[in-house]
C-alpha cells in the first residue's frame, strides 16, 4: 500500500531521508516541517516537494498522515515519538532515542503500548559490509565469537559548541559502534570499560569531553568487543569491523571511489577512503528507509527496534560512567 | 529545460535507460515502443509509465518528442538514426551504429548535417575507474604513454545464435575495447593485429566465431594497446585496464560487492568481482545518460560522438580481417 | 672482531639463532649446551658444528667465550645472566628476563653493574614491517600518536601443561606486544585494564588461564593501546599492528607466502598469512642477533636493553592483576 | 655428495651464485675465474674464497673440478659448455646459450652427446609466486588454459652500448618471458608477433632496438599469450604474470618490501615493488642453484635443460624476425 509520510526536521539527516523517500514510489511526501522551513523551500521544490511548515503539529495532527519520520534535536525525539504513538503513527526515529534512559524507555514503551511501529535510525545496520558480515556470522560462518573490532572515526571533529550539548562522544558517536556490537554479534553487554584523551582539539576537552577513545565490552558467552574513536582521522571517515571466532575471522575494510592502484616514483597509491557518512553509508540510508517502508505492510517486525535504541543508550550511559569513575561499569548498574 | 523523451527498444539495454531517464526530474519519458511491448507493460506501470506502442513510427513522428533514444536491434541503429535526424530530434543510440562502415557513417552524416545531437552508447567511458585514469592521463599524471593493458571478459557465453548475428566478437564485444583504447589514451590506431581462438564453447566456433581473443593496437606515437577477451570468466565480469607511461602506471581492478575479507583454514577470501555489466555499469548507465541530456541543453557536444562510433567501427573491422588473414592490418586499408 | 660464542639450551629458539649464528663469518661458534644435547647431536653435525655439552657451566666458565646466549626455560634465566654477568660475558637472553621482578631486576642489575652487555630477545622490533612503522613513527610521520592497535594470534594453542607453567598469558605471550606498544610509541604505560576469557580450551582455563585476552593500555600524554590475543586463530599466525596519530595511520598486515590471488567460481582466494612464528619472523630473528652482534663491536648500546625486558614484565603483571581484580591498574603499583 | 666447483665469470650474476654457493655446505667453491679477477679480490677474502685466477682454462682443465657455472659474457657461453663438456663437467649457464641458434644448439648437443648435465640459467621458474602458479595449473586447477598474460618490465634501462650488443630486446630481456611462456603452460609455440617501440630512450632506438614491446605468441591448442615489456617503470621492477583458463585465474602481483599500508591526506599509500631483479629474484637465484646441486645427485634431469635454453632462444629470434618484418613469424620458419 502507499504510506502517506511527515517528516520533522529537516537538516543533514532530514534531507537524505526526504530524497531517499521522494524517490520511492510506494511513498507519498505530503508534509515536511522544520522551524527554518525557509531555509529549503528551494531545495524542496527542486525535488518536486511541496507540504512546507515550520509545525510539527501540522504533521502530529494530520489524520492523512500515517507514518512520522522524526530527525528533529535530540531533545525534542521522545516528546514527537510519543504524540505520534498517541496519533497511532508509526515512527522512524533518528538515535539517539533520547540522552535520559528514562526518558527514552517511556517513549518506546508508549510506541509500544500503542501499537504502532518504531524504527530507530542506526543506519549501520544497513551497510553492505557490515551486513555481509553479519549474515556470515549468523549462518554460523565464524562458529563461536572471540573478539570483534571496531574502528570508527571521523574525519574532522565537530565544533565544540556542538560537542557541549551532545552528551560526549559515547552517547553522541559510539552509540552506533555499541549497536554495532550487538548487531554483529547476536548478544548482550555485561561489562563496560572505556577511557579516552583529549588529542585532537582541546576546545573538545573544555567542553568536558574526550576526542580519543576505547571501549571495552564483556559480552555475555566470553566474547570480547573493542571499539575505538577518533574525532579526526585526516584521511577520511574510517570504518571497518572485524569478527573473530573459532573458524576464522571476517574484516570489512573502508570503502573507496574507485578501484584504481597507481605506482610511481612515490611508491603505490589507492585513493582513501569516502570521505564522509554521507557517501560511505548512502546506500545504508536508502535501504533503512527501504526496510522500514517494506516492514509497514508486513507482519513482522521493524530491523531496528525501540528497544534497540534503549539498549544502546544503556551502553553509552556505562561508558561515560566507566570513563569518568577510572573502573569498569557492569550493565546491571545502568 | 525539459527534454521529451521516445525510447525505441525494451530489451535489457533499452530497460536500464527507460529506469534510469523515469528517475529524472528534467526529463519527460512520453513513448516507448518495441514490437513486444506487451511484454512490458506490467514493468513500465510498475514505474508509472504509460505511452506503450509498438511501433517505433509513433515516435518518431511525435512532434512533441525531441529526443530519441535507439536501443532496438542493431540493423535497424542506422534507419532510426537517418529518420530522426530527419524529424529533428536529438539521438542518443546503443553501439554499434551498424555492422557496415558505410551505413554507419551514412546515418552518421545524416545527424550531422541535420544538426541534432547524436551519442553513441559506449557506457564504459562513464564508468569511475576508467574515468579516473583518463583525467589523470589528461592531466599528465603520466607522461608520454607506453603500453595499454585492457582486460575485458564476459561472464558467459552468449546463445551460438546470438553469435552468428553479432558480427563477430571483435565487433559485439571488443568494440567497448576499441572505444576504451582511444578514450583512455586519446590518440588513433594506426594498424591492428588480431588473433584468437575456439576454447569456451565448439558452437561459437561453428558460428565462425572465436571466444578467445587477443588484439595489438599500434597508435599514434609508438603507443601499443592490448586487449584480451574472452566470453567466460567463471569468476564474474573481468573489466580491467593499466595504463603505462613514462611517470608510471594506473591500473584500475575490478569493483567488488562488498570490502570483506575472510580468513579461514582454507586462506584468505574475497567476493569476485560484480557478476555482470547490469551490476558493475550501473553508475556509468546512470551517467551516461544524465551527461546527454545535460548536454541537450548546453552548447558543447555530447561526450561520446558519431564519429567515435564510426572509428570504434572501422577498428573492430580491421581486427576482423586480421584475424581472418593472419596478418596486421594498418588502419587506411579499411 | 671476531666472537666466540656459547649456547646454552636447544629447543626450539635455541636452534633458531644457532642455525643464524652458524652462517655469520665474524662468529665462532664454540659451544652449545642443553641437558638432552644428545637429542641434537646429528642436526649440529649437519651445519658443521660440534663442541656439545650437557653442563652450561662449559660455556659460563671457558675463558675463551665472550658471549652468551641463554635460549633455556625461563626459570633459568636469571641465574645464567648472573653468571655469565660475573664472567664478563655478553648475553643475549630470551624473553621473559623471569617471571618474577624482583630476581629479573636484579639480573639486569647485575649486566650492568660487570659492564657486559645485555639484550632481551624481543625479535619482532626486528620484523620489516614494525621497524618500517617505527622508523616512520619516529621521523614524524604521524605527527602527535593517538591509538595503536596490536593484534597478536597464534594459531594453535600450547598445551594446558605449558600454559601451567607460563606465568599466564600476558607473560607468556603479551609480553611481546607490551615491548611492542613501547617500541613503536616510544612513551611509558601509566595504567593497564586488561579482560579474557577461555574460548578456545577448556584445559587452559583449569590451568587458570584466559586464551583470548584484551588489553589496554593508557600511554603517557593520553595515547591509547588496544592489544587483542587469541591462542588460536586457525588461518594461521596473525600478526598485525596499526598506529593512528594527528597525521594519519599507519598499518602493518601479515606477511603471506607468495602475492598470487586466485579467481574462480568461489571468488578471489589469496594465500593465508604465513603459519608460525618461526616462518613470519626468519628474517627478524636473523636481524636481532646480526644487529646485537655488530652492537657488540661499537660504543652503543644493544637494540634492546635489560631495561626493556624488565618494563615489559611490569606491565605483564599490571595485565595478570588486572585480569584477576576485573579493575584498572595503576603502573606505579607495580 | 659433495661437489667441487669453478665458476667462470664474477660480474654481477656470478657473484650471486657465488655468494649462495659459499653458504651451501654439500659446495667446495674450488676456483673463481675472470679476466679482471683482481677486482673481485677483496670481496671474496670478505666471504673466505680463495682461488681466483684469470684464466678459465685453470677451472675447465683442473680434474677436481667436477661442475662449472659459466656466467662470463655471452658469446663465450658456447664455447665454455663445449670445452666443459668435453672435460666431462656438468655445467650450469647463464642464459642466453648465444644469440646464434646454430652454436647454442651444437653446444647443448656438445653436453647431451657427453653425457653431462647442463642447466640454463632461467631463474624466474624458481620465483615462488610464478612456481604457485606453475604447481596450480599443473595439478589443473584452471582446467584448459585459454590466456596467459606476462608483464616484465625493468626500472631502468641499460646503457646504449650494452643494448647494441645484448641481441636486441627480445634476445637480451624477453627471452625470460618466453621461457616463462613455456614454463606456466606447459606447451609450445606456434607462431609469434611482435611489435615495438623506442618510447624510453632514443639511442637505444639509434643502437637498433626498441625499448617499449608487446608480443603475442599463438600456442599449441590456441592459447594465446601477451607479453609487455618496458625498459623503464620508474616505480621499479615490475614482474607480474596472469594465467586464465576454463576454471578461473591465477594472477601474480609485485613482491613488496613491506605489508605496510599508509593512510594519509594523500590518499592510501604502499611501498612499490621490490626495486630491482636482484631483490625480487634473491630467493629464486638461491633455489634454482641449490636445485640444480641436488639434481646432480639424482637420476633424474636438471630442471631448465638446455633444449629449453635453445627453444626459447628460437622464440626470440622469431619475435624478432617478427619485429623487422611486421608480420606474424611461423615457429616453423626458425
Amino acid at each position: 500500500m502507499t504510506r502517506t509520510l511527515g517528516v520533522i526536521g529537516t537538516g543533514r539527516i532530514g534531507r537524505i531521508h526526504i530524497a531517499n523517500l521522494a524517490s520511492m514510489p510506494q511513498v507519498s511526501l505530503r508534509k515536511i516541517a522544520d522551524p527554518r522551513i525557509e531555509d529549503c523551500r528551494d531545495w524542496a521544490a527542486s525535488i518536486g516537494l511541496d507540504g512546507l511548515t515550520e509545525e510539527p503539529e501540522d504533521i502530529l495532527r494530520d489524520p492523512a498522515i500515517d507514518t512520522v519520520f522524526i530527525c528533529s534535536p535530540t531533545e525534542s525525539h521522545a516528546r514527537f515519538i510519543t504524540e505520534a504513538a498517541a496519533a497511532g503513527k508509526n515512527i522512524f526515529c533518528e538515535k539517539p532515542v533520547d540522552l535520559d534512559l528514562g526518558r527514552a524507555s517511556a517513549a518506546v514503551e508508549a510506541a509500544r503500548a500503542a501499537g504502532v511501529r518504531l524504527q530507530i535510525g542506526f543506519n549501520r545496520r544497513f551497510d553492505h559490509n557490515f551486513r555481509e558480515i553479519r549474515e556470515s556470522v549468523q549462518a554460523g560462518a565464524l562458529g563461536t565469537l572471540h573478539l570483534v573490532r571496531i574502528t570508527s572515526r571521523d574525519p574532522e571533529p565537530p565544533p565544540a559548541d556542538y560537542v557541549a550539548g551532545s552528551g560526549g562522544i559515547f552517547l553522541d558517536m559510539t552509540i552506533h559502534d555499541f549497536d554495532m556490537a550487538r548487531y554483529l554479534s547476536g548478544v548482550e553487554v555485561e561489562s563496560v570499560y572505556a577511557t579516552g584523551s583529549c588529542l585532537v582539539d582541546p576546545a573538545i576537552g573544555r567542553a568536558g569531553d574526550v576526542d580519543t577513545a576505547v571501549t571495552v565490552l564483556s559480552m555475555e558467552g566470553g566474547l570480547k568487543v573493542i571499539i575505538d574513536n577518533s574525532r579526526q582521522a585526516v584521511y577520511g571517515y574510517d570504518q571497518r569491523v572485524e569478527v573473530f571466532g573459532a573458524a576464522g575471522s571476517l574484516e570489512a575494510g573502508n570503502d573507496r571511489p574507485n578501484a584504481v592502484q597507481r605506482m610511481t616514483k612515490e611508491g603505490t597509491q589507492l585513493d582513501g577512503p569516502l570521505w564522509f557518512f554521507l557517501e560511505r553509508y548512502a546506500q545504508a540510508y536508502r535501504d533503512e528507509v527501504r526496510e522500514f517502508i517494506d516492514a509497514l505492510d508486513q507482519d513482522g517486525s521493524v530491523p531496528v527496534s525501540g528497544a534497540d535504541g534503549v539498549e544502546a543508550l544503556r551502553i553509552a550511559i556505562a561508558a561515560t560512567r566507566s570513563l569518568r569513575e577510572k573502573r569498569v561499569v557492569e550493565m546491571d548498574e545502568v
